[in-house]
């Protein structure tokens, strides 16, 4: 038994705004998992306007409601900030971007995620048009 | 020296909505953290609507005002969300569990978690009958 | 190649209330992140009433907007919470140390933390009166 460190950066294609399953997206661009008994894996995203979090992977209305609140919460007031350069969502998905969270430190066991059933991975896109996104996926565990 | 990997699988005993204070229940059940000297723990919660936090470890009424304040910004108001089949705290748990996090990665230090003197682990169940919660803890680091 | 494990603690100079870049201040007293060529680093704040978050590093507005955004969003009002021995920024400094996060684990690539351009560590000091603040580096990754 050794432990295997394996480091990879993934680019997830453009979405539009709002919240998105990318569960499937980030594990079929990944190597190296199967080979982790017991371990952890890390998924940092690149950006300031966009994070990551976990959530219900079922119904798509979870999502949609996510954006709602989000949406709400944090009003698209340019009155309300001065870093507004790039519009209303500029200051705003900065803010989202620190609520969510940059990144994800999950389990793996026996070569895969170790989450609940009903948890997926999402792409929180906070941006009115945010292009593609990059996130580094660190893995570490013992082989 | 070689490094120790070690996981898991707690359950924590069903409780009301709100927040709870489960850092004993958590250690009293968690195996080989006295042999790591310099390591991390990874606590991951396996549900959407229930999540983890760390704060304060000593007054109650911290806990209360947590849920006053959480009930107060993410009101229960059906109208607003979509995902409500199973009541009008269902995706109001969703939208928590997702400010909050559900996992919480923490530094071990000599045998210990190396807290600060007035943290501690909160469970956060936001749903109003969301029964017994189970958590992944994912132990590394240098024997 | 092998495991390396490095623990140190770190104190962050006193600061006013608000958002601050620390990434500099943070580096510039870790030794050893030159030694991994792949890896993670967990930064763990030892306090309940301030925070760790990861955003933009580049216009001071941003941190203006942010403590803007969060002294609306948890409004300072005595009569909402019970947990006010402290003052009007006691309880509101728990629930927006939450709302942020106490830790960041960041990947580690040749040496360096792998962040995005506009990445900076942000110490959220949310007391009017924090004082110096301390935090807990762990550094673990393939040498």
């Amino acid at each position: 038994m050794s432990t295997i460190w394996h480091q990879q950066t993934l680019n997830l294609r453009s979405r539009s705004r709002g919240f998105h399953l990318v569960t499937d997206e980030i594990m079929s661009q990944l190597d190296r998992i199967d080979e982790i008994r017991v371990g952890l894996a890390n998924i940092h995203i690149l950006h300031t306007s966009a994070s990551l979090t976990l959530n219900e992977n079922a119904d798509p209305t979870v999502r949609t409601d996510f954006e709602t609140h989000f949406t709400r919460a944090v009003p698209e007031d340019t009155s309300l900030y001065q870093h507004t350069l790039e519009g209303p969502d500029d200051m705003t998905s900065h803010i989202k971007a620190s609520l969510l969270g940059s990144s994800l430190t999950l389990p793996i066991r026996n070569g895969r995620l170790a989450l609940g059933t009903w948890q997926g991975i999402y792409l929180c896109e906070h941006r009115n048009h945010g292009g593609s996104r990059s996130v580094i996926v660190t893995l570490t565990g013992e082989g």
